[in-house]
């Protein structure tokens, strides 16, 4: 697995270790089966998983552990639950399909500290936001954990994970995505593209992978693709990236929608980016005949037609 | 209006006086309004139109124009047919919404000679399919000539086209926009974005402006764009872009898909992008209370998150 860390893990845990009892982990939790991961391996470690549920993720039971479910009017509560828990550091993750709009909702007394701090990241795309919120919640005292420094098999590794090869006209159509997600993520827009060989088929804006999928599906159905013409999914780290935050991530329904698009397969940034149940999502993909490949530097020259 | 074409269009129109009687004009046309106001209006100018009705286009009725519908499989028999009719220069414009599949039709026997031009001018996105296939008709004795040189108040102009003004944060939008479409043009993805003040909201790849159009439409009705964020659609011409071939286009229908997407108002390349009735466009802006802006250099910095 690669890791290329800002906070190395080896440092997160010797501080864990050192309080001699167990330590509270926050989780701020969007929605899919990656924020129960990521609590489940902190317990396993030792840690006390803390939940704080926005977004897609309130609807998930978050029980066994101390949790809480906000709307993001109420996301200083979430702070002061943390803090009232003893939390110092805090990983983040789920998908949040919904952007918090702080400019049509009435925020709750202990959310109003927090607007100014807001309203400045709401300037920016996703990642703005993100780099933005972090600012305002590590001036309260807390501390961003990565994903994957808690639950390190969560990296997508380097190289190709299933039996299938990319062919050769697949390796072009990789290499075109690669290119697209990446100009993509620098626009800080989205981490996902389709593209064959040819041409860029979709990119991915704030509608989210599954959705661009379900797209190209339906060009697909209607002629818009043609049958010969193979296409992949690639998905990305922007340039720019905090890799403590939102990472590009796959799981098994990936799989599952990439086949009903008729895709080839799944290029993935190795070591910026998140496999979620690796091996579910790689024998559901050898039953498709997907590859997923990782790639650490994706190719930058050799399709910029 | 702005015009800064190539073959300038008193040359274009000298040519067809010299020969003392009506000269054929090819049409090569794809669906929507467009090709049949191209017609129109070389018909009021002395030009006899000819038709090749491709794609989207072969569901029109050409009369009362010389025409012929044929399917890409038999585009040499179109250009036969241009020949025979004496034709020398051809305008090619209308929406093609299935890319031709040459690697799954048998094609004519007049098609064949042109497989070799054809299969190099498929491994670029639509813009070098289209260089490509400029240069195979070229070699064959044709000349390109551009639709706004035959309809020049089809070109957008600069400067604002509505009662309505963007305001500052839709400017913002814009600007953001700009960025987001130009970027996307230097991929040679597609040549429209969607975006506020704060984000780029969806990008086109293959599917076209109007299916781009609905996918915000259905975003917005889930909540996942603000009821307050003020999205505007930007459509540009790609910076390598040929100015006779595929200038981006806004019609009447894009006023009503982007109303009922609800958006603030739409951005256009001026001199750059087809206004398509702009008589009835523009109306039907005032009416949904919709800006409509013309920009002769989008602004390239300011926005880049």
């Amino acid at each position: 697995m690669v890791s290329d860390v800002e906070h190395p893990r080896e440092e997160i845990l010797a501080d864990r270790a050192q309080n001699g009892r167990a330590e509270p982990l926050g989780i701020i939790a969007g929605g899919g089966a990656l924020p129960r991961i990521v609590a489940q391996e902190a317990a396993k470690q030792g840690w006390v998983p803390v939940i704080v549920a926005v977004a897609d993720g309130r609807a998930s039971d978050w029980s066994p552990w101390p949790h809480l479910s906000i709307p993001w009017s109420h996301v200083g509560e979430g702070l002061s639950f943390l803090r009232a828990s003893g939390v110092k550091k805090i990983a983040i993750g789920g998908t949040i399909s919904v952007r918090p709009d702080f400019r049509s909702m009435v925020p709750s007394f202990r959310t109003l500290s927090l607007l100014p701090d807001i309203f400045r990241a709401m300037r920016g795309g996703d990642d703005t936001l993100l780099r933005a919120c972090t600012t305002a919640v590590a001036r309260r005292g807390f501390e961003f954990v990565a994903i994957h420094d808690i639950a390190p098999k969560l990296l997508m590794s380097e190289g190709t994970l299933t039996r299938r090869q990319p062919s050769q006209r697949e390796e072009l159509a990789l290499v075109r995505g690669f290119l697209a997600a990446r100009r993509l993520g620098e626009l800080d827009v989205g981490q996902a593209a389709v593209a064959s060989p040819d041409r860029v088929i979709a990119l991915e804006g704030i509608e989210g992978t599954r959705e661009m999928l379900e797209r190209v599906r339906g060009l697909r159905a209607r002629g818009r693709i043609g049958d010969k013409e193979p296409c992949v999914l690639v998905k990305t780290v922007k340039p720019q990236q905090d890799r403590r935050f939102d990472l590009p991530a796959i799981g098994p329904s990936t799989i599952a929608e990439a086949a009903a698009a008729g895709l080839r397969g799944i290029g993935v940034s190795a070591g910026g980016a998140l496999i979620i149940e690796a091996d579910r999502l790689l024998s559901a993909a050898e039953v498709e005949g997907l590859f997923v490949v990782g790639r650490a530097l994706p190719p930058e020259t050799g399709a910029s037609a």
